[in-house]
């Protein structure tokens, strides 16, 4: 009886996890498996590129979790610069390209896992390939970065002002380098709500950067040596030897959808609970892979390394034999930019109208620690609740040190449902170096519930 | 028609509570508010005592949340120096002694709240009242203690290993006082495990604190001068010229006792869940009223802030004509001693036996942050699951800065009687300023729910 054969497409959090997970449970006589990756690294920690970049984090090995020969040790062939190029679901094989032998092979499987994650969004705009213009979503990029502003650029423009736009802009503006951030929309930070986005956008431009918000880049234009030399707006023309792109991702599903591979309506890889496509024996995890929002059941895809890696070991668990499910996401997500924190989990308002749900919110400002005690800290903190029911739909912060973190406390409230009524009970921890008695937490949610009672009293 | 008269015995955090959420709901026209308070402050925040005594907070009045005089422009009469001797239930009257005035008064009431607070565990040992011997349970205590700091002592002991015990050590070596902690029992901080008391223990001892356990303290010395010398355990004499008691505290319900107002068996006062007693018209809230331990359903009694002001708040709502109702406690608690971080929540392993429950238990070490990122600090993780079902039951973390206040996360998942299995997926945030990728929270639970899942399938 041979033995079975598992390819993994994509190297990173979700493939290798799911590998990993395997592994765990079948040995190598069982169960082959050889994973193909695109670029140079497997396992590495794409969150961390900003600060590669910046040389808060000085070695870009230390992103690096699990090299290939790492990966030998585990008996999984971990083969990189190998870039699958297509899936043939009737004669179960993919067909791969050796990079670096510009050679093109064949590799029979018996259980695929497709693990292609996401790519930049990279919009039509002229001069978005030249030198000098850098995206932040592979270790090659995080390392050429690094080289670009360890070379002292004069001026900097960061283009979107999401996570890694605001997260390239705190590195540039710690390395001194003046620094302009632009962005289409009227917020920064459109992960959370428009009140909560000024505030952001404020501290930011307290930081030093520039910020030019509902401008729209027209151009990227050239110098006379064909380097970046400038960001043209629908405002104004920004001078600038650096440009940093931040303008979000999508799923990497052209591979798949191309196989016959159903996308379900987010854009990601329709899976089960288990993590397995409708084709059998097709498996897919990660930012590639649809998921359900547990708040509202609806199929989401986001791109967070923390998803990747948890579906990664659920998907590779069921391969091993094991019965494991993934419940859904929150969106639960967090970032620094100096020392300021920022974190969200659930819906926002902007999701409640196509949704047809109705909401009441509470933002109180607080402070992270006893009012009294050392090193208190601003926290501002927003819930949003449903209407009558009281029932938790979202949760927002924005604060300094010591702020963000609290988030997860908001998305475990989330994750099981819980009403604000419930949770201003609810039994955390307090004292004076950690919180005021009353957490910030529990405050904003005190004044939801007493909010949502008197409206219940005045019917 | 007469107004309606409330009493309230205790003008701390849970009456001041109680009579200001009631004074929400009802005009002064409707509901007379009368709060007796023993001592000489209102509404401070007793957590804050060893941060006042060790100077890090300055002044005593940072800690006095409301005064007296502010309440009165709430039409709260709030006094102080005013003792309640006796409650008389049939006559619904209180005996009042007035301690400066020093005489004694009898006060009418409609309504009662009862919130004595809790007192210092204080053994008969020789010496312990001698000057030079402090205590740190209310307001004065702080200030006395803090000038008796700031005098310079020579040298101090710390008896007893608890929060107190603790904080206040660490107040002392901040000050540069060489000192000594005693403990009866063989860890310091009973509140936890002993696996992760003996972190606590060594991580104290680091700090320089000369540790002692398994130490009875037979005698307090005096010296010539009549002030404290030393203190004597059963295994050796320390000279100290400076001694604060950490010992613990239990509930004050003699007056109520006295009165017939039934007491449960957690000793506490008993009530319903919206904080009324037996007796019609009189509640009870704070660290002497009995509760509910969320997780096990007994009656328990646990003196803290966090649950005093919930309480309190629940308390004066019902009152005032509102609905609401404590669900109960986990026991959540934390403390920071220098740079250690110690949180508590739920079942410890020396609840399971009286209550028949069975447990594992996974303890993990981890990073507060992602390993490569600077500032990455050790936390130990360590959860409690029921057998085969894998409920949790409780959780402990010891580590550094930005540790402690994961366990709110836990609580929140223990609040919801989630499973180790459900926790390990659930989505809370990461980035690597915050976090590893799979928070210590979560790795903890994997760890668990992996071990769990084993032995239910070796079954």
């Amino acid at each position: 009886m041979g033995r079975t054969r598992m390819v993994v497409i994509g190297g990173d959090a979700a493939g290798m996890s799911a590998a990993s997970s395997a592994r765990r449970r079948r040995p190598a006589s069982d169960l082959e498996i050889v994973a193909f990756e695109r670029g140079e690294h497997t396992s590495y920690s794409a969150c961390g590129l900003p600060y590669l970049a910046g040389g808060v984090v000085e070695d870009w090995h230390d992103l690096v979790v699990r090299t290939p020969e790492q990966f030998a040790e585990q008996d999984i062939t971990a083969k990189v610069r190998h870039e699958v190029q297509a899936i043939d679901l009737d004669a179960r094989r993919v067909t791969v390209r050796d990079l670096d032998a510009g050679r093109t092979i064949r590799e029979p499987f018996d259980i695929l896992v497709v693990a292609t994650g996401s790519e930049p969004v990279r919009p039509p705009i002229p001069g978005i390939d030249l030198p000098g213009v850098y995206g932040l979503s592979i270790l090659r990029d995080g390392i050429e970065l690094r080289a670009a502003i360890d070379a002292g650029p004069k001026a900097a423009v960061v283009i979107g002002g999401g996570y890694i736009g605001l997260e390239a802009a705190e590195q540039l503006v710690n390395r001194d380098v003046p620094t302009t951030l632009v962005e289409q929309t009227p917020q920064v930070m459109n992960q959370v709500d428009p009140d909560m986005g000024e505030l952001v956008g404020k501290a930011v431009a307290g930081l030093g950067v520039t910020l030019y918000l509902e401008e729209e880049v027209e151009e990227i234009e050239a110098g006379d040596d064909g380097r970046v030399a400038a960001v043209r707006t629908s405002a104004r023309t920004i001078p600038a030897d650096l440009v940093v792109l931040g303008l979000g991702s999508r799923p990497s599903v052209e591979l798949a959808e191309s196989a016959g591979i159903p996308i379900g309506p987010s854009g990601g890889i329709r899976v089960n609970r288990r993590m397995r496509t409708p084709v059998e024996g097709v498996w897919a995890a990660g930012d590639c892979a649809e998921t359900i929002h547990v708040v509202t059941g609806e199929p989401v895809n986001y791109h967070l390394g923390t998803i990747a890696n948890k579906q990664g070991r659920i998907c590779g668990t069921n391969i091993g034999g094991g019965y494991v499910t993934f419940p859904g996401v929150l969106g639960t997500a967090v970032t620094k930019v100096c020392d300021l924190e920022v974190a969200r989990t659930g819906l926002g308002e902007r999701d409640l109208g196509p949704l047809g749900i109705e909401a009441e919110s509470g933002t109180v400002e607080s402070t992270t620690r006893a009012g009294y005690y050392p090193g208190a800290e601003q926290i501002h903190t927003k819930i949003l609740a449903e209407r009558r029911s009281g029932r938790l739909l979202g949760a927002q912060i924005v604060g300094r040190e010591g702020a963000a973190k609290r988030i997860d406390v908001l998305a475990a409230a989330l994750w099981n449902g819980m009403t604000v009524h419930d949770l201003v009970n609810m039994d955390v921890s307090y004292a004076p170096p950690f919180a005021p008695v009353w957490d910030p937490v529990l405050i904003s949610a005190r004044k939801l519930s007493e909010q949502i009672t008197a409206d219940l009293e005045r019917c």
